[in-house]
């Protein structure tokens, strides 16, 4: 499927808190690409985002989208935590000389920016796509067949789909399939359950 | 008709508090939308308005114009209500790759404020179209054949039109008509009195 | 004088509180468009103005000089009054996917700032055109014959034009002028006086 655009196939062994791992369609076929978040200060001012990594216009509202739906979820799942009023928000995307776009990292930054606030690290042999609403509906993406080769070809064993793209990863021939889990997310909770669950007692569908 | 620009056909049975549909008319012919709005934080600061979903100048105005008018209307009819001025929005309309333009949401957006603001839920058969100015007045839009054939496949049962679009609406072939239900709206009072009515109680124009 | 930019030919019987009916001139002809101001919010901070309606660089000024002499025009006809140090004004112009640029909203912005600082509705049957100054002098417009068109078409029986298009009008033909009085407006206190007047004690030049 060509040479990858990205380098970066899985350089973390366990990703440090705040960095979750999506997977991207590029001409030049799948990637898998890191997403990492830190706290860039802290102090009276609260809810400022800075984004690096060379994002293209969609994504780049992709990392607001992301920033207010985390902010409101936190509140759900933490609701003691002050944690976005207290921090300004640095979100990168690595390999600064690549242009990325497009809304499909949308759960993967929810994902890596909920891991920063929980202080909590995303299972380590897990990799994402799909775009999301504000409600934390997860939307259908392009390039299951080019995302599911990169996430093999960087040893990723579990991947998690929207739910809507069930039928594309149904229509997978064996081989792509091979040594890869897949779970389908209808709304973020789905990721959420997923991505902050012990790796040991998480089983996705199996692949024939 | 063409291939539909939007996937987003009618994904929620019931939108949640702050979701409202409306009725694209694109390139590619007619298409069902949601517009999507949440507080993103509420403090001392009020009234901003952050947008993401790929919107032109235009459809960035409409937001504006939105958001003065839905903090008007919202003294109105419930001016106990400090909603705007303790919260900021965060307007959103999926499909972020997707790039959207034109007034003609402008009763759709200002409905999704409300309903955020109201904390009401929209009926959930309900799809609208109508550019709106400041004083409430709704204006004509274009496209009303390819956004009737647009709802119709999402199942969506009722549409709200401008009154101005009334003739429109009648030159339309019964084919084209069947199965949707039409109210116009002249100023957003009907509008207002249609999206958060309870669907039971609530009847339409019915076709032939 | 081919199909008309807007649409909006006179959708108010009588304009709100804050709308005043100006005459613009296209490249498709002769127009009526609204202005329609609204306070947007009142609290501790005065004085911003947010506008929209695909307005070009130099209506967008236009808007801040209407602004500023309309809060000095107020300290004369109603000193007591603290609308403009205690509102933030949203001025908008009807059919926002249409651009619209130039200075001969002039007048007409004024008229809408202060019908809504005053609470005083507009007389329904005017319709004006004319750049103005900071001091309030009125300067003269372009397309005479294409607004004076424009007004007729749209039911209007009053026209407010600069003295210094006095010979414009003179020169029109007697059927373009035809059911059509106008008055002519130095200063734009010769304005306010026709504006704000009841329609029935107000007399304009008959035309032949």
């Amino acid at each position: 499927v060509g040479k990858p655009v990205f380098n970066s196939d899985r350089y973390y062994d366990q990703p440090p808190t705040g960095v979750a791992m999506g997977l991207a369609w590029t001409q030049l076929g799948g990637a898998t690409l890191y997403i990492e978040s830190v706290a860039s200060s802290s102090g009276k001012k609260s809810g400022g985002l800075i984004t690096t990594g060379k994002m293209g216009e969609v994504m780049k509202e992709s990392t607001d989208l992301a920033l207010t739906f985390s902010k409101n979820y936190l509140k759900k799942v933490q609701p003691e935590s002050e944690f976005f009023d207290s921090s300004s928000i640095h979100m990168h995307i690595p390999e600064g000389a690549t242009p990325k776009d497009g809304p499909s990292a949308g759960i993967t930054m929810v994902t890596s920016l909920l891991s920063l606030a929980l202080n909590k690290k995303v299972r380590n042999d897990l990799a994402m796509t799909g775009e999301i609403t504000l409600t934390g509906k997860v939307l259908p993406i392009g390039g299951v067949r080019e995302k599911t080769v990169a996430a093999s070809r960087s040893g990723i064993k579990l991947i998690i789909l929207p739910e809507s793209n069930r039928k594309d990863w149904e229509e997978l021939p064996a081989h792509v399939r091979k040594g890869i889990k897949v779970q389908f997310a209808d709304y973020y909770d789905d990721v959420f359950e997923i991505a902050f669950k012990n790796s040991a007692d998480q089983a996705g569908t199996e692949s024939p």
